[in-house]
């Protein structure tokens, strides 16, 4: 999507074909820097700093990574060497590894002369697929937002979402704010309100930033008003993202999605999560039984932003001997959600919703 | 209550009898400083300025306003004057403008040369008359908590709150926080999840602080975990304050509120709201038509705290185009609240529930 007029995707192989190009993401929204990368430890580096964030983002680096390898030692012995160094950035992440174990079966059966090049090929065609399935999610999403802006009598579609499930978090368009997006370039009048997503504010920084850039009407607002905005009607419809989808339709999602689903069931207003079909795990049948990552406490005793003369840093907000508490996800019940959105389409929270997406999924 | 080991109430008459004390409450959780004021003005800049906040404290603050003003000019015009100044400083808190009109109802009555002292008499009164409303609240309060505690196998009573109810928001005890006193000074483990209360933090800052200082056990959570918390069993209760309750028993608090009342309803969690009667809108019968404040957006684009060397600065939390919306306070419906606590009792959340603790207030 764009930046100042300008389209980007988060991650690009250099002019040069010896090298590959990221955004760096920690520096928003208060700076925008591209970084050039051309050794798998800068990859790595990149991965490990947050420098890049998102699954689908953080496999197409790793993806990237693998290829910057291959310039420089592409036996199997590099091709070994270099994936275990960029599956040990994120050893949790499932993307990860998917691309890593791709890219090494890919490889493997190449000379290593052939290997670099068709290391960066087989990078670009990981970009492209994620490129497609997330313009797909928008496609679909594109219909349920339509058919609210029919309904409704002039006035813009306003949409909640939580966190950053947007382009930055991907290669390009995002997942929950893919329909988004393809109603902005439709002509369709939305307006996005932007919960900021403590801890770590991804809503505030990346969210905003990104709907700002490519000029999206929005405003930020903190995570305690989505539910006194519905109240008042002022939300047509939430769409959020999801790290992890079980098989029966709960969805684990970032710290603060369920009080939102709460909200909308309370109120009237359709709730759905917009997923491409790899977050699914078809083993879990319980949401409630993913496990939920507590990080540093350090992320909500601190924040960081920008000080009035443009540079950064991080301020204590509570007294120094209090402790804290950081759970990273939450999960939402599927009986909260109005639907899933999919590559493939919409379907309902259910096993039986998404087993009509992917019949290949049904056990026989 | 206790801070650093030592009791205190926020407002105080000075030792010369010619002042009044306050805690400066702009500067906590990082700075701890008394104020001393001599004049009406001063209490009026310690009100605009926030340095005291929380209706109970305000009233008492300006009444503390009208004694510094009699000792400079006891006249009716004297009179006339600081009580317009006072009520100057935040037109529409109710309790200022009962306190004002208190003390001037009483002085009147007097010759001038009886008025300094008898306004130093009649604002120690008001404060010792919110203590006992406080105090009271906790008394009634502890009850449910001493019951949760009876039925649990052990391990601490968890218990949710939101904002900060406690004793700097009052003269002493806290409305919200006050049971939590009491059962902690009866030798009952019990332990707080502090929401950090986005935009403001006074959870994070105020609420985190006087628990500390207590040596309440507690955690600071961003607003988006409770949900999550109560999912997993880790509440047993939640306690909120009010800036309002209509007559129906519906509750305006902070922004927020509403959607910890969901969580608790959905997971079966008791919520109660503390309040002393004077909070009660006896002509409000649907708490959705109490008007919500929309406050400056810059307090949900900037947020101060302490830096490493212990001095302040507030930071930018968004990109500088994206525009923010600030609503102050959200509405709870009665269905949600389990009971209120009020110095009178505990009492259903309905109109009948309140008769039944001031049935004066029965129409006839």
């Amino acid at each position: 999507m764009k930046i100042d007029g300008k389209a980007y995707r988060t991650i690009w192989a250099g002019a040069d074909g010896r090298s590959a190009e990221i955004i760096d993401q920690t520096l928003l929204p208060h700076q925008f820097k591209i970084v050039r990368m051309t050794t798998p430890e800068e990859a790595a580096h990149a991965i490990r700093a947050m420098q890049v964030r998102g699954a689908p983002l953080i496999g197409a680096t790793a993806a990237y990574g693998m290829a910057l390898a291959m310039l420089r030692d592409a036996t199997d012995a590099g091709l070994e060497a270099a994936s275990a160094l960029l599956l040990a950035t994120r050893p949790t992440a499932v993307n990860l590894r998917w691309a890593l174990q791709h890219m090494e079966a890919v490889l493997r059966k190449l000379t290593p002369p052939e290997r670099a090049g068709a290391a960066f090929a087989e990078a670009a065609a990981i970009c492209d697929e994620d490129v497609e399935i997330c313009r797909m999610i928008g496609v679909h999403g594109l219909e349920l937002i339509k058919e609210i802006a029919a309904r409704k009598d002039g006035g813009p579609v306003n949409i909640l979402t939580h966190c950053n499930a947007g382009w930055l978090a991907t290669v390009d368009w995002g997942t929950a704010i893919s329909p988004i997006y393809h109603a902005h370039n439709a002509g369709i009048d939305v307006h996005v309100w932007v919960d900021e997503t403590r801890p770590r504010n991804q809503g505030a920084s990346l969210t905003a930033y990104e709907l700002g850039e490519h000029g999206v009407a929005h405003h930020v607002i903190v995570d305690n008003a989505g539910g006194h905005l519905m109240q008042r009607g002022l939300v047509d419809l939430c769409i959020v993202g999801t790290d992890r989808t079980a098989a029966n339709g709960d969805v684990a999602n970032k710290i603060g999605t369920y009080l939102k689903a709460l909200a909308a069931k309370d109120n009237g207003v359709p709730f759905y999560v917009a997923l491409p079909s790899p977050t699914i795990d078809w083993s879990c049948m319980d949401g409630m039984t993913i496990p939920i990552e507590q990080r540093d406490a350090a992320e909500v005793t601190h924040i960081p932003g920008a000080l009035e003369d443009g540079s950064t840093a991080t301020v204590r907000l509570t007294p120094a001997g209090s402790p804290a508490r950081n759970d990273a996800f939450d999960v939402t019940p599927a009986r909260l959600v109005s639907g899933l959105i999919t590559e493939r389409g919409v379907c309902a929270a259910s096993h039986e919703g998404l087993l009509s997406l992917f019949p290949e999924e049904r056990q026989t």
